[in-house]
């Protein structure tokens, strides 16, 4: 550790920058974490990026990214820069002996993914960490689930139901993005939302994917681009079933077309002793059953995951008091702060993005063989 | 008990006829009861009898409910008559060593209530049994509420918030009836539905209203009559507090302009190790929070109180195959025949009619006093 | 038609035996239907016949169902007998004239079932009518979707979420039964609930599934049978996605093991102009979001389906008295004892019957398949 | 407006204060607001103050909060110290020209509100704004409530349940705090969280209090101080009806010990032609009921308050992104700003302060005369 506050570095200052801004500004404020100070924002258009710092907290602007990974300064490079970018910053980063948080997905390709996981694995050795942003990892009411499961309130864990739902391809009519292309993309629904569910089932049960079987669909094929219509190339849905290696069998359904779900991701996990369910619309609460209850009095109990003693909620507002979205994010940050601190490797690492992307990759193949089951 | 089946005459065929003819219809396909017939259902006209006994599965039909409370055959009298008829029926019935099940309200007045209550003690000495109508006794949901109550899983009930919402007079174009007459009606949402709310907390509770605080409030004071405008002379809501001897507080509060909610008995019971919640358009489910529970894990469990271990469940189909509104009475006459197979005394009792009536009249009483709190 | 009463003999007195036996005492009570009387109910068990006759109101009882079928006072045969005896019964008794409605599954397997369909189609043109008993199509609130979808407030069906959640086979040590033995009962949460499931697809959509992939898995492998540990040879949950003839695609997903859910069947479906959510837990409501609202107002809607206005209700009680799920099943005798009455088909007919089967059938080849897809 | 950034001096540091510094440092990443910089926090505990200062991003820190306000540098003065300091710093900050935000309540006292209320006139004049800190006015789903209502949406209000439940006190072995003591505390339930309710009322029909009736209850009436068992001497739960200018009549719950609600401020607001429901519980979501829909599709719409077009949104996330309790503080320091730069005065102002208050004076009144109505 420094002498001196850490320094922090982000790039990017698109939706996701500005989510990690908001964490950096705060996280002092509500938990114990080590002494850091923002040092500098970067991004390509100096003019937004100007305006970004301005905006979002910054002292510094620059539109180098290499300028700013090489600052003695700077100690920590956190990355919110488009995909395709991810692997060449935060291989440069570690190489430079920077602690690096990058955002999801970990790269565009398995091969860049599989580089930043050997680059990852290096720096960890001296002292250097890594981790990926998968951000609902730290909503408080799923750090409890994990909780309750490795607590094992729910006996085996057999059948797994996750799906992330959102509408804002409803509209047949929406114009053409760079989200909706391939080569921009790398693919829809499945790597934007499916990426998290996936996530969440591994991280939840504390198990590994080893087959899976997949299927994509694409409802509305061509959009009007800016020069007349233009094909879609990316997936609107996603479905899959996953096994996993310790038996529970998961279904993962994903869509941007489902009207009125707004920003749902839901999970249902079905143990033979207990059973959870949440949905991120609903962040701030937590159902679960407890199988050994008589059945007399045995329901599904909503937790508000409010107390102090739950999972980050010490640091906030009294019992009750509702946390929002962004408030993962500064729960990142925080545990981010404590394993850099402490010489630790933090959760979730590089090999949790690159175990998330073989499943999606896996998940591609069977979509592409009529859904024969694809062992990872 | 007689040497052959206990024969039934039912006085009424309106709404309340209707649902308990469904219960004598089918109350021994689900449940070991004595042996009962079906004998005679009693009304003023002619005509509409006729067709109801046809309608609804009485062997026999008549006009005259004297002749049918006389009848050798008849051993039990189901009095779903308007409410000013209640007392001259119910007590000729008695005397005549019928048994008697009455609708609520016991009846329209308190002096006649009181004569009720003379007649049911004195038939009761000589084997004769009673019981008032107060069906939301036997949803099982609220009985397994009951149940934990007397358990003790609430401990010592503090608050109880009780309110009965419906919706059918929002239009003030809605056209007069006789229900919005004070003459015909006696009240307007106090008598109708306060009454069954106010009987849930004491019996839930198991335990007296001591004083109360009331208002009541008609939203429309006018409305369409044969001859042109007509005043409403009953009230459209009621709110009252009562206080209970064991110290407990309820808020009571009904509405029959409470646009959106159907048929909304609600309920919620706070104490100090426990808690309930309940809603009768979602009959088949109580949430309970159980106190003793670890903070972490405390939450409002919704029990889907379908299991063969909840009350009266066992008569009926599977888990999960959830009931209806009906069959409350369905099990008001399973235990009305139970209790006569036995010789004791079913629940409720006229005495326990007066004492609901008893509470409704004090709170017109405050409400006719600016709210002053008065005695019971 | 006759000039006397329809006559009524059911074969069968178990758990579909009991609803259907509740159906027949209780329709013309609440719907104004042909007159029919009850004559016999068929068992081959005669002192558990002559008991089910005696309580659930059947004024004879008889063992030999070709007896009863050749009855001349005999016009309805209502087949509540286990599946591998429908075929036999169906047949023989449309051959001789008699209106048939038979309890899902049509029968065991496809061949037996196409035979049941063309002996429906011979009997049609005669004026014999058929129908399969998918009661769930007559649950008013999936009677209001199929409805809304009917009349274009979904626009364009994308995506259907289905499942059908059970839990009695939670635990492991739960014995063996016939339900699970392939031999006896054909499959296992697949025939007896996403058979239910697909049926509501099709039947909400008025659409075909044209190609499926699917899964099945069994979590105990082995139970406590008479003789010691036995195989269990039926899966415990199952898994597809369906393609449909307009362009939907429908993920299924059933389960006898996911604990808390009790009899909980529910249906997602998105539109491209709005949406439907449902759980028979919950039957007497929809949810329906209405995307032409504008986004200031737009929600999912909990409509309580207890209306006059909504499918089946005005032969019920007032606004607000929900019902329960027996009742899905006097719908299904109105709706047939109508058809006979006015000579026209009744839905759902044995082809509906069959078309799920295929479907099924499909589901268990691609399982057989590592989940390629099948066309159908 | 000064030609420099706006200088903002804070009082406090307590739970509130963290929730100010909160907005006061977030405010501007989120929305386009006057330039303002954070210039010093007061605070009476040196050690504290100077913690605080650190924790909570304010560049200085004081005792003396006369100096603070007296600083040329200081424009805007934000009150979050215990209420009855509230009419002393305000009415000097406001003869020194500065800007006033103070947390609710206005004061202790109806005198002192009433000098508070004189003072802000005058400095209104002079082009010095006032405001109290009734922040859940500016949750997104109670500021579209207002917005319908006002709207006409609900056609004529006729009945409003309010109710804020919350369950610290539910252990009677909790100890004695200054908060049960009514000399430091004023009133318990009824001053802390009745008042939001009651504000709410006001706020959202747009109409004033004429007439209440009320009932004060302490449920343990002893707790263990430093020195033994102590008298609590404020209410635990607190019960009103409140009459409105308009004709519509709002019940009023608030409790301490209401076991399982944590922070649980519910509304149900039934009008002529449209109803509204909100727990803020989850305060992302507003329920709506429109009868102007057919009876067919009429149900409470649960909206998602997350899209641009709702209030105070645009500044935020995603559609779906859910917020949390503290937003509301940063919403209201962003009205706050806005005022203050156009010159216009804010609402809430010290008038609505006082009026709530006199709204609570009134309830106890009542209460001390059993209940009797108050006019006010």
């Amino acid at each position: 550790m420094p002498p001196r506050p850490l320094g922090v570095a982000m790039i990017g200052y698109e939706f996701m920058g500005r989510a990690h801004s908001n964490s950096w500004r705060n996280v002092d404020a509500f938990f114990d974490v080590p002494h850091f100070e923002r040092r500098v924002i970067v991004g390509r258009d100096a003019d937004r990026v100007e305006a970004a710092a301005s905006q979002l907290g910054w002292p510094e602007w620059a539109t180098d990214w290499r300028e700013a990974i090489a600052r003695d300064d700077v100690d920590i490079v956190d990355i919110c820069a488009p995909g395709w970018l991810h692997a060449e910053i935060a291989i440069a980063a570690l190489a430079a002996g920077k602690h690096v948080l990058v955002e999801k997905p970990l790269s565009n390709t398995l091969a860049e993914s599989a580089a930043m996981v050997d680059a990852a694995r290096a720096a960890r050795l001296a002292g250097v960490q890594s981790m990926i942003g998968f951000n609902y990892r730290r909503v408080p009411a799923l750090a409890l689930a994990r909780q309750l499961i490795a607590d094992g309130r729910l006996g085996d864990v057999r059948q797994v139901r996750a799906s992330y739902l959102q509408d804002w391809l409803t509209d047949a009519e929406a114009p053409m993005t760079w989200r909706l292309r391939r080569e921009t993309a790398g693919s829809g629904s499945l790597g934007d939302i499916a990426s998290h569910v996936i996530d969440q089932v591994m991280h939840l049960l504390g198990d590994t994917v080893t087959e899976v079987s997949g299927r994509l669909h694409t409802y509305t094929t061509e959009r009007p681009g800016p020069d007349g219509p233009e094909a879609v190339t990316v997936d609107d849905a996603a479905w899959a079933t996953l096994g996993l290696a310790g038996g529970a069998i998961a279904s993962v359904e994903v869509s941007r077309v489902a009207l009125g779900a707004k920003n749902s991701l839901r999970l249902e996990i079905y143990g033979s002793a207990g059973s959870l369910r949440f949905d991120l619309e609903r962040l701030n609460e937590l159902e679960f059953l407890d199988g050994n209850e008589p059945l007399q009095t045995q329901g599904f109990r909503r937790i508000v995951v409010t107390e102090p003693e739950h999972p980050y909620l010490s640091g906030w507002w009294p019992q009750g008091h509702v946390l929002g979205w962004e408030h993962s994010h500064t729960h990142q940050i925080r545990d981010f702060l404590l394993h850099i601190a402490s010489g630790t490797a933090p959760e979730p690492s590089f090999e949790s993005g690159l175990a998330v992307q073989q499943v999606l990759d896996a998940i591609e193949q069977s979509a592409a063989s009529n859904g024969t089951i694809i062992s990872i």
